[in-house]
């Protein structure tokens, strides 16, 4: 980066100019600044700071152990690498949340669930005698960004990654992911007493489950003494939980977490809980199942929770259950891997959509009480907290398959240890680190990062639609979908379309899942005049002539943002081609195949939706929005063959 | 790799040293050299030639075609990397086959049976709209050795690949592949015209079934104008064929042959077919099947045979089809990928297996008729001939998954070019391509290559044992796998195990699988004093004091082929140490774990079948071999987790 190759020494020269190391180590260091409270840093917090040193300008990156000191030096990098002037720093940093992990949905054989990326980096087959040295790179992007900890299997995975044939390949990449501050997880199959250990039940509350969980704990412990503990997902999609045993989530989570309590491990159990009955509202059900239970878990239990109820749309409401259980630690589940948002291919900046969640105020506690300040334990003075993001990691070249999907793994490491950062800022950091200091290229590359995630949303889910996605696969518009084995998996279910209207009533007159939020969410949400309209359709049925606040008719409002959406795909691929001769030519060529397809894909959606959409409103397309290519019957007869990620 | 850039030009300066294009571009030039006969080199073949040409020394790549003149380049460069004097050249190299393919076993959802490289380099998802760069590196390394198509489909794939969805896709990649002379071609499953044409049979002698494959191939050729045409698994492990209806594997093959005749393409039909009932000997089943049909297929049909008559064993006689079929043209089957040789850590150089079975005599049309020259269409004039090679191709950073498995890829195109060149000289031109020239290293590294064939036949199958791997995965050692739905997929039924001895007796007095092959083999290998040890118990079952040429018994000299494996790999374990510093760190450290893994798996494969034997035989280990680690019970209890490549 400097052209030159630095000197190291391990104690302070005349000539040093830049020095890393705790406080306790530098004594006379510590006695020459003001003001920093080593306490405060924690384990992982640093300071970078500008001193005069023997007569001489020097930088100290400082902090109580070697995982902050990493941090800190990766931050000092990052000011270099973005041209940042480093005469006069004064920086502290420590992590507002805790537990910062990366959720791998990849099972043993390497598929990835939901991973548009290419296979899963593991290569569990070779392991443990064979460490690659992506597993090196892996563990030090990771910590250039804060992330702490790894969670190495799927949810949905079955019982035997807890066997010893495959905990010794774990440990094997605990090892290799140690020097960097990075713990190793493993996801808890709730039935593994009985599928590997023999037992008739897996009942949370019978002696002889939770004392196999106990024995299984200790052996995982002895593989790996630094273990993190377990994400569960339970009761939901077909895993089993406690509900098979008409225990509580709580108490499901409990025995776990009982288990884990001897060793420092934690578990992280999943809010995706839902019933085999269809509910009148999938949107309610995990609020209804958990929120009697705040104040019933362990203390090394956080409770994973999506940013939305549905699952991980373009665009959700904040979780009813953020502000919801003062008495619980929540932890934030984001999914970095693009499932609904354009999967492998589209140019989607999630930083957008996750400052857009943090910073919404819950009103939990009064003004101020902001989904941040939930997750981070601020609120209510959790010493516990966290962020998951689901990875979009795997065996491309270039990691997460789109050159632009790194910048989502770079924002959710960087949003989990600062909630509050801004993902303009976030953005502009990711550009200048991954693609250089050009001015032109920062500026129209970033313009094209920030409107993304409102153009995805435009071209797929405007106003408040949601979950109308092909079927299963989630590729493409299916908003015809409907009549499957469960009606809150169609979309149907979800678009309520007819000829009298269009949108989900979540008021009192509907399913009523308003009334899971404070009071002022629910009246500002359920008034028309005050609801935003990026939320309408999510709260509220709707005739197709309602009057919007343009003055246009619902209709013509949805097909003009349908519109907005394809057009903003073609600015920014304009952009991109403007910025031709600043990006070298490999990435320049992909990126400009994929922003191709997502603005061809953007069409598809606009196109699909109208014509299904039509057929209910009656009602002409307005001025500006071209005539679709095909007809409807054409759209709902392409069946996209062997998607991705399933 | 001069350290200098060559000057372009179209036609040649005083300062040219060095001229590539066709004589009939070049008539002065051509004037110049005698004894080119043009007419032979066809469209594929090319001269290196030094020359004097206005006062100076010159070199000229001469050929026919395009085509032709990048394989001389490729050849050039080939010289000045691995250090060759080009002070005085005199080349001419033809192609001795027509059909030089790779066989992908490339699923549509990216998996690759016996893949053990990553997933499939084809990402179906995204083609056409993006083609990576991945192809064309892909169709660069394959015009360098001189193959010239690629079937890239699973030869049990469904029928969706022919659907119009696909055949975009298909198109995409074959222009991609076009300028560098590689045709596609694609899997034709059988039973098509019922699965995507909506017809109520495929009898190959229906006329609508002939009618749809004419129109289906009209279809393909609209979307690539140069198809290579079909590879057919009919009639084997339940992929449907002309056997459900009565009919001749010639009449299926025909069909489609007659379907592609106005294109100029051709079919490539396994003679891999069993029937579902288990045979008495399942290596006499496709002789049985085709050998009556020899004369009977259409001209630009090649029959397909694998090297052996099982199933690309670490170690097989030739099969019995070659030189048993003289009016057909066979094509050649090789594994590249080592779905039976250590899957993707052991290091097996295929070249020596390649070597040995072209080099064997058949004796079809007496001594001197060597596979070779069944292959390349010499012995009995045919004009179509070909050899395919099953891909050992994935995604993995180096291709191959095992950085030696390249080689495997590069001999197999070099053989197929020339199946007369030496498994050495390959092994030494590709290890000075792709470690340098340093000697030491080559030296070393080709001991290896060249001892590695004999090695992993010794820990795994020595003495003409074969077919004992573990079940369905065929990773690591399983002769106790028996009572499986098959009898024939089994190793109890291949090794005959029992107290009065062990092997396959497929004399007069067994299976007599021998009696297809011409008789100077028969004589050869049915008396036990002329039968090579190295086919000993593919073709007699003897007892286990029967005296070995060492005067050994059989017993013991089973014993100590198994240790000389585990010796072997444990040579190459320490040659590749003492090359340490003159290999590039990250190879080397790959290697070198491949290298312990495989010195352990072969360990393991000593004392898990001699444990297993020792049942039968009864008797001690000879001196020498040590007691195993531990008990029978231990490796069959032993099972594998998701090993790639199923």
């Amino acid at each position: 980066m400097l052209d030159s190759s630095p000197e190291f020494s391990t104690s302070i020269q005349s000539e040093t100019t830049l020095i890393i190391g705790p406080p306790k180590q530098l004594p006379d260091l510590n006695a020459t600044v003001d003001n920093i409270s080593w306490d405060d840093l924690g384990k992982e917090g640093f300071i970078i700071q500008s001193l005069q040193h023997n007569g001489k300008s020097t930088i100290w990156i400082g902090g109580n152990t070697d995982q902050a000191l990493l941090y800190g030096t990766f931050d000092f990098l990052k000011l270099l690498q973005t041209h940042q002037d480093i005469s006069s720093l004064n920086i502290t940093s420590i992590p507002q949340t805790k537990v910062r992990v990366l959720n791998h949905w990849d099972n043993p054989d390497r598929t990835v669930e939901r991973g548009y990326a290419g296979s899963s980096i593991w290569d569990w087959h070779r392991l443990p005698d064979y460490i690659k040295p992506q597993y090196l790179d892996y563990a030090r992007a990771n910590a250039s960004i804060g992330i702490n900890g790894t969670v190495l299997t799927n949810v949905n995975a079955n019982a035997q990654v807890l066997t010893p044939y495959f905990l010794k390949k774990v440990a094997a990449l605990a090892d290799t992911f140690r020097p960097y501050g990075i713990k190793v997880y493993l996801t808890a199959r709730f039935s593994a007493p009985m599928e590997i250990g023999g037992l008739d039940t897996a009942d949370p509350l019978n002696d002889d489950v939770q004392k196999w969980w106990d024995e299984k704990v200790n052996e995982i412990y002895k593989h790996i003494p630094d273990f993190g503990g377990f994400l569960v997902k339970a009761d939901s999609e077909g895993q089993p939980g406690p509900q098979n045993y008409n225990r509580t989530q709580a108490e499901g989570a409990n025995m776990l977490a009982k288990a884990l309590q001897p060793h420092q491990g934690i578990v992280m159990w999943r809010a995706f809980v839902y019933s085999n009955e269809t509910p009148d509202d999938r949107a309610k059900q995990a609020y209804n199942e958990f929120k009697p239970l705040d104040g019933k878990f362990e203390d090394n239990v956080l409770v994973q929770v999506k940013n939305g109820a549905i699952d991980f749309q373009p665009r959700e409401p904040f979780h009813p259950l953020f502000g919801a259980m003062p008495e619980t630690p929540l932890m934030m589940e984001f999914q970095i891997t693009q499932e609904y948002l354009g999967q492998g291919t589209h140019l989607v900046f999630l930083g957008s959509l996750f400052e857009e969640v943090l910073d919404t105020d819950t009103y939990a506690e009064g003004p101020g009480s902001t989904v941040a300040k939930i997750v981070d334990g601020s609120l209510d003075n959790h010493s516990l907290s966290g962020m998951a993001g689901v990875s979009n990691i795997g065996t491309d070249r270039n990691w997460t398959g789109h050159q632009f999907g790194q910048a989502n793994w770079y924002a959710f490491g960087k949003l989990a240890w600062n909630p509050r950062k801004s993902a303009a800022n976030i953005a502009q950091e990711w550009l200048r680190m991954t693609f250089g200091n050009d001015e032109e290229l920062v500026t129209k590359a970033k313009r094209m990062m920030l409107q993304s995630h409102e153009a995805v949303v435009n071209y797929m889910t405007p106003l408040g639609l949601h979950h109308i996605m092909g079927w299963s696969h989630h590729y493409g518009p299916g908003p015809w979908v409907t009549d499957k084995h469960r009606d809150d998996w169609t979309s149907t279910y979800y678009h309520q379309a007819s000829s009298d209207g269009i949108g989900f009533d979540r008021t009192a007159s509907g399913s009523n899942a308003l009334s899971q939020y404070a009071l002022e969410i629910q009246r500002k949400y359920e008034d028309l005049d005050s609801c935003p309209e990026k939320y309408l359709l999510w709260f509220h049925h709707l005739p197709w002539d309602y009057k919007m606040k343009s003055g246009n008719s619902l209709w013509d409002e949805i097909a003009l943002h349908y519109q907005m959406g394809v057009e903003q795909t073609q600015g920014m691929l304009e952009d991109w081609q403007s910025i031709k001769d600043h990006v070298d030519k490999q990435r320049y060529d992909q990126v400009l195949a994929f922003l191709q397809i997502q603005h061809n894909e953007a069409k598809w959606w606009r196109d699909a939706c109208l014509l299904y959409f039509q057929q209910f409103s009656q009602k002409p397309l307005p001025e500006g929005v071209p005539q679709p290519e095909f007809t409807l019957d054409h759209y709902q007869n392409f069946k996209p063959l062997f998607v991705p990620g399933i």
